[in-house]
């Protein structure tokens, strides 16, 4: 891995791909940096922030180069960071000519493919055949809003091949970030996924009144059952009150600054699944999540009752207090 | 166990006690209650509640036979509960002259006994001749003051003979309590001082400004160190994500009802600790709590960081900022 990372590009403009690109250029000279509207990128340039995400964060934009083309973006880049919205990830890639199979992806897309029910890491193995070596992901206790403060943030780097996710590590890694590695790529994708479901089902509790004590046994029903799918899903040795499992899930279920939390507990004071999502301006992962983990599980069949009660809410348009209350009596 | 339980005592009348005494009698029709002092149990029938402790939850006093003589209670009861803050427990017994060899014991007191570094129930086995299979612990995700709200709430109920347990569960199961069963009688007493020593050091974080991603993070790590500590202490297959482990530390060190973290986020505000507890009304736990499991560590010679950063800051007066960032540098 000579003259490892090369050139480093984000791809992406939302507040996980600022935060991103903050920690990127507090360690590397230069970045690329794509985004999809051109009138963002002027609006950035001009004001040396974000416009839209994050902007007490400023930037060194002499050290950024943009662009909305993505083949140029990915043409001069060796390393690219993905943090779009899950939803909008396959349409991103449709403009592609550019061959992404000798690049290093490392993938910080908190959701799945939709309509394929795929790990970002698979699709991109899949469709673009870019080897699962080449393939990492980032996850971690971390929301963006914080690491703007500059707030000391953990991060777990995955990669089948170990070195690789070392050597990506010292770019995620200063003052304030630390950085450790693993091998579980899929392990943690999937729990990025499932924290969001978790995440909305914990608002809605919260939202209906359930107190801290229910809470706390909440989140541990919630990690048990992350365990068992992942124990199916994807066998690796893993300890599941590592940072990347336990924490990711801490941090989504319990904070104020959680989406897919808030959403939840517009839910549990009784807006309807289409008020609710009328009023967040931000998209909850979450909600597209519980479609797909709850599709994936059709093969896997773990006993799963948080997220079949989500499922029930969001799909079926149950009533909440019904399921929920169903959903307790399985708790322990 | 015929006639299982029998007559039922709480012994202490701090908050705890009251909620504890609030389900006993959502089940019982009545059970005798021991208090220190004789002036509160004048008030208590006067007023109809707890003069000092959840105020709000009203008893039926017909139902309550008061006693603070413990040799009048002891020897009308079956079944103790002993619910005293650990620093008073060994002064409470020493007044006693009946046995305690054929009462089944229930401890709900979340600490050890002071001086001894011993598990209250090895010190009710050794001391007072009760036999492990009478002597049984209560855990749980469980604020008192959720309870008194009649929040759903989960207990466990641990004791080496778990037919002893499960006949125990009835009496704390009711519309808003679900008790569950375990063999972990140790495991579930050194949790419950630990929690409160990870609570601390949550506060101590909390007043230094970390942030909730980082707090995410040191809940991780705390889990794994006492899944470490209890695996060398007590070996036992458990779940260390079940709820009277997790869940337990988790409503410790994130809820606003904790007196633990609050006296945590005091020091890490920068108040000395001997300010931190003038200005507590009750008692810190994990304050004690942290010598004992420092003292008896001493034995095992678990890797704990935490810990050994707490007893630093409170036993070794060093400075909270020097000691707090060398363990942060052990987490991932």
């Amino acid at each position: 891995m000579e003259n490892f990372p090369g050139k480093i590009a984000i791809m992406g403009g939302g507040s996980w791909a600022t935060a991103l690109a903050k920690i990127v250029l507090s360690n590397q000279p230069e970045m690329n940096w794509y985004m999809r509207r051109q009138e963002v990128i002027e609006e950035f340039k001009q004001a040396k922030h974000n416009p839209s995400y994050l902007s007490a964060v400023t930037f060194d934009t002499e050290r950024i180069h943009f662009s909305t083309d993505i083949n140029e973006i990915v043409d001069r880049s060796d390393l690219l960071i993905f943090a779009t919205p899950s939803p909008f990830f396959k349409n991103h890639l449709k403009q592609l000519r550019v061959p992404l199979r000798d690049k290093t992806i490392l993938s910080a897309i908190k959701g799945l493919v939709p309509d394929e029910n795929m790990l970002i890491t698979d699709y991109l193995a899949e469709c673009y055949q870019v080897s699962l070596d080449r393939l990492a992901v980032i996850a971690g206790p971390c929301h963006a809003e914080e690491v703007a403060l500059g707030r000391l943030s953990y991060l777990t780097l995955a990669c089948k091949d170990l070195d690789r996710a070392r050597a990506l590590a010292p770019i995620f890694t200063n003052d304030f970030m630390r950085t450790s590695c693993s091998r579980d790529v899929r392990g943690m994708e999937y729990a990025s996924v499932l924290k969001n479901i978790y995440a909305i089902v914990a608002g809605i509790c919260h939202g209906m009144k359930y107190g801290d004590n229910f809470q706390a046994v909440f989140i541990s029903n919630a990690i048990k059952e992350m365990q068992r799918f992942l124990g199916s899903a994807h066998t690796l040795p893993r300890d599941i009150s590592d940072s990347a499992y336990l924490g990711d899930l801490l941090v989504t279920a319990y904070s104020r600054y959680s989406r897919n939390r808030t959403f939840g507990s517009m839910i549990g004071k009784g807006y309807s699944v289409k008020t609710a999502q009328l009023e967040m301006e931000m998209i909850a992962e979450g909600y597209y999540g519980a479609k797909c983990i709850y599709e994936i599980n059709e093969r896997y069949q773990v006993d799963m009752p948080i997220l079949d009660t989500l499922y029930a809410i969001l799909y079926e348009r149950q009533s909440p207090q019904a399921v929920i209350r169903r959903m307790t009596e399985t708790f322990k």
